[in-house]
């Protein structure tokens, strides 16, 4: 039983990296779609998130499977109900991803990032897409050092946001309503995806060291 | 031990209850702390966010308890599991209605609603109340026609929420920039707030029906 049961954990966290790694796929591709103005990316982040739903579904059908069958209690039956809260959070994390992408839609063939903001949405894109892929490996991993990483990236990703408005309600932009709110729009997807990542991180960090805060 | 679990449950049903109120407080508050750039209504509502997160964890800790000791399965786990996901849903859309406050309190003691949208916001604001009430109640009764009643309301957040950027980005807008991302933010969270619930009462329906769709 006991065996099983680990077998079982592994294929959830298999899962797990499966999924992220998709969620790290479509915010790069969402990013580039939204700084470039790709409307061909964005319509495959967008298609590619039903599958995320999916397979995220999935994945809880699992883990009430395995409460079911295994009963597991402690420190397994934390792991389990942590990769439900982790799958939540990694649908929404593709959901914000599909925003992005949608916003590079709604305003093709016009450039959606406001002028004056190109550098600070590649920085943050670039942010979002490092906090990802180094989720992905989190997970993969365990490695708790990459935990902290994220963290630090993702208060990198708070001050961009800050920085967004400033330059938005400051005196020198000439921006459109519609670039304000886009911007404003964008900015917050992008720190919300960080945000996910990083309510991730504190999980497995928990997991690892049993610091149940 | 059947009838410790069905205590147990129920202990579950009323805390979800209580967190569902000060919700709907919170979100009662909010809502009128940024019509009327209310400060001190809006710095309750913060200070109650602590509250709600507070009791969101306990619940947690509550559930995952229920589920080691009395190892639920069928309809019984999927309860327990639900309850968990309730009261993450619960804890955002707390969230949200601290978001509100927040941008009610930055911008005291200018007016924070813009002019041109300050009968939309209203009406958004009651919505987003009448269906955290309504979720209350839905909780307490698991009565179905309250979840369809709240998609209903949510379906007229949503076109209000339409309504907003069409407002912002039409011919006869004159708002600065700072009515413009005060607009697109408030926006985006009284909608956000509402899809919280309608996933909640989605839950509550699918438990009553045995849907799980």
């Amino acid at each position: 039983m006991r065996e099983v049961f680990q077998q079982e954990l592994h294929e959830v966290q298999e899962r797990l990296v499966e999924i992220a790694t998709l969620v790290a796929d479509s915010i790069d591709d969402a990013t580039r779609a939204f700084n470039e103005s790709d409307v061909t990316l964005a319509e495959g982040v967008i298609e590619n998130d039903r599958r995320i739903d999916v397979l995220a579904a999935e994945l809880d059908e699992l883990a009430i499977t395995i409460l079911a069958r295994q009963q597991p209690v402690a420190r397994d039956l934390r792991i389990v109900v942590s990769a439900l809260r982790i799958s939540a959070s990694l649908e929404r994390m593709g959901d914000m991803a599909e925003h992005i992408a949608q916003l590079a839609r709604y305003r093709f063939p016009e450039k959606v990032v406001p002028k004056g903001l190109r550098s600070t949405f590649r920085e943050m894109g670039a942010l979002d897409v490092e906090i990802a892929r180094n989720l992905t490996e989190l997970l993969r991993t365990q490695d708790t050092d990459i935990a902290e990483h994220i963290r630090n990236e993702d208060d990198k990703v708070d001050a961009l946001h800050l920085a967004v408005f400033d330059k938005v309600l400051g005196e020198t932009w000439k921006g459109e309503t519609v670039d304000t709110v886009d911007a404003t729009l964008a900015s917050r997807y992008h720190e919300r995806f960080a945000d996910h990542a990083v309510s991730i991180a504190k999980k497995v960090q928990y997991l690892a060291t049993g610091d149940w805060a």
